[in-house]
């Protein structure tokens, strides 16, 4: 059983080093690395050599960075497991969203603050922790002279904040060298921070901007108000019309894509034991919302969805002003699930903008380019078999089969380019606020988390 | 004959100190006396200070600054035209409005520029040009020894443009000293730079801020959407109920106290020589918008409106980012017409807004207080036909009588506080961009509304 000595040698070393693990994860957190600001890009660069050079400490073999025209990624293996043992594809980000607004950070996004039991910084969850869980389990096996239980590929972008550019083109032409059995991700929310998940379906997205123009400058509302037809007004109507009240996307066409869920996924999605009140309170929301035809966890993961994301027009600052705006703009986002296609479901967009604007306006639609498609993983493989034994063993609990609501595009380019299922294992919790201030994560999922892969690497290993 | 050789000498010491009324207007003009940024209060100060000498510098007695909570009034007066000679109270504002933004304006807005006629500068049209015309028309007759045919009293306050929070209650304190027999204002438009106007009706005004709130935070568009009313959703379709898209208002009671139009009215209002594709191609509209059962010119001037005068929610940043804003919020104004009544229209305003917000989000509707009620002047008097004469004399056409959209609140107030009527004697024109980037006025408009106010005062003086 030299495996299962491995495997406790594993982790008794993850055990035994918990607090230089946690103080070298800080370290990483203290670089900020905003991929969506050019201010930034040297510290993205700097965190990129960090990681490498942490891969390289861990163990892990041809470690380099891969430049890109933005970004750089970083990739390192370790192929020694044997002909026969499996090969699991591991990706992360390094990058952070930005920390705006920092007036309501408790402590500084990038001086992480211990406190209450969670580490507070930006990227703490999202995802450098998660990512840097991986890390340290490699490291584990490798550190104690024992030999990893399968072969491990490593793969960080730090672009996943400005929609990863540069990481598709790189998949579909470096196919051999990611060649892989299954991809394994932790970038996505447990149930609970007690309640461990596996994300098996992923919503796609589309993404427009709407900018409604009238006059050629902005007007006197006294002198042209109730004569010109507004812009914010006439923007206000159009997106009125997109969804009703209930939620139902009104765009003719939308829902033709969408394969209806089966009666096992009903049933499995619904087994996910939400507490309402408890997530509306989490959130200061007095009531859900959405289609009543459908639960809310129906809702959330599987579900297709219109949310604006943004809108601005005409005189923003305090008080008021009496302008007439020449223009207005919104950026509107759909959640998409199989088989919606983002193009298609652009052009019925587009096409029903064009046809519900008003005359006395141009409205302009402009696809951002960041689409993609939903993805739903096969979860009847070994290796979520292993993911379910691994958290299991950890948490004491069996984890959830759930589909979410985010996106991640590189799952749908592993499926596409390589032919990989991936495995999502996530370690974040809802509440811990990525991509708003005071993003934090759980100090106990970090180490619990190298405690799952270990043991995950272990039992896939054992099984493929 | 007499006052027919004052006349002359005012007529001839205009023409001959143009270029010297010009420079000193332009000094005028240097100073950013922007009253709605705190940081540009001493600024504000300097202005009144520099108007206060340039009234004494005119002949005007009496002149000083009179200190309010915010910025001064400056007052001055000349009132030796007898006791039988009718009275004049002067009004215009010193103060104006933020230029922002900047980088729109061709020439910097507080350094004048001279380009093909035009006089391009923040305050040229609004209001400090118009207002400087009365001191230099005084100044004819003054400093050409000849005695005024007319007593005046002139006030200038430079609070205009943040709603005039002093001037209301400066005016019904000092029923006195402004005591009067007509108001005179240079704060409207001409019908174009060649035809001049005498507005005999102005709109009120009702002003709202909405916000719209639902959760506690922002939240990640993926995980919550489909599931969490958007805001912004929330507040485009309070928007798109609160007007039709024709124009007409849909808030029960809005239309209650709307004294309907006589005949008389519609004949006058609809005289005006309004030529539509000219107007529809100075502000770079294709088409004009607005309550089909009434004419451009009573939607312009006559008519009730709503407009979205400024909306702003989640990220407004280039490119998307996938947030499901906490909070919307918008600006809305309504210009109101004879006899509606500003506190009953926003009690309207909230009521409805309260009954068609959703369940799941908060609404919260605040009167900005600075709201006005329309008011309509008597076009049947010596004043308005002195002033109707002054126009021909000097532009070579008889002025058309307008209802114009604007607001101009210390209209009301003269009437209520003191029984005056005020004679709207503009000469800005439609297309000087007052309120945006770019504002200009039309260098011979100066000159020739100096000629004109020099004419009106005699001519008045005769009739009166």
């Amino acid at each position: 059983m030299i495996a299962t000595q491995a495997l406790e040698a594993a982790l008794n070393h993850a055990t035994e080093h918990q607090e230089a693990n946690l103080q070298q994860l800080l370290a990483f957190l203290r670089i900020p690395s905003i991929s969506t600001q050019p201010e930034h890009s040297a510290d993205v660069a700097t965190a990129a050599h960090w990681l490498a050079e942490a891969m390289r400490h861990a163990g892990l073999e041809n470690v380099r960075l891969i430049e890109t025209e933005g970004h750089p990624l970083v990739y390192g293996d370790h192929l020694h497991a044997g002909p026969d043992a499996p090969t699991i594809l591991i990706y992360g980000h390094y990058d952070v969203q930005p920390p705006e607004p920092l007036e309501l950070w408790e402590s500084p996004p990038f001086e992480p603050d211990l406190r209450d039991g969670y580490i507070y910084a930006r990227g703490s969850a999202d995802d450098k922790g998660q990512l840097y869980i991986h890390v340290k389990a490699i490291e584990a096996y490798l550190v104690t002279g024992n030999a990893l239980p399968v072969n491990v590929k490593l793969l960080a972008e730090g672009e996943e904040e400005v929609g990863s550019p540069s990481l598709g083109p790189f998949i579909a032409r470096e196919k051999e060298l990611l060649a892989a059995d299954v991809a394994l991700i932790s970038d996505t929310a447990m149930l609970g921070k007690e309640t461990p998940a596996i994300v098996y379906g992923l919503r796609g997205l589309a993404y427009v901007l709407v900018d409604v123009t009238s006059a050629s400058r902005d007007l006197h509302s006294g002198h042209y108000g109730g004569a010109v037809k507004n812009p914010i007004n006439a923007l206000a109507h159009i997106i009125a019309q997109l969804q009703d009240e209930k939620g139902h996307v009104l765009i003719p066409g939308f829902y033709d894509g969408v394969r209806p869920l089966t009666e096992e996924e009903r049933r499995i999605v619904n087994e996910l034991p939400l507490d309402e009140k408890a997530w509306l309170g989490e959130i200061g929301v007095r009531q859900a919302w959405g289609e009543p035809e459908y639960t809310l966890v129906e809702r959330i993961g599987a579900r297709p969805t219109l949310d604006v994301n943004g809108i601005v027009g005409g005189y923003t600052g305090p008080g008021g002003k009496t302008v007439l705006p020449a223009h207005a703009h919104a950026k509107i986002s759909m959640r998409l699930v199989p088989d919606q296609q983002p193009e298609q479901v652009i052009e019925a967009f587009r096409r029903y903008v064009e046809e519900i604007a008003p005359p006395e306006v141009r409205v302009e639609v402009t696809d951002t380019g960041g689409g993609s498609v939903a993805s739903v993983t096969d979860y009847n493989t070994d290796a979520v078999r292993a993911a379910m034994d691994a958290y299991e063993q950890v948490y004491g609990r069996r984890p959830v089969l759930m589909r979410e609501g985010g996106s991640i595009p590189v799952v749908g380019d592993f499926k596409r380019q390589l032919g990989l299922e991936t495995v999502l294992m996530g370690f974040s919790a809802p509440d811990e606020q990525i991509h708003a201030p005071n993003e934090r994560f759980y100090l106990a999922n970090y180490y619990r988390g190298i405690e799952t892969v270990i043991r995950f690497l272990h039992g896939y290993g054992a099984r493929a």
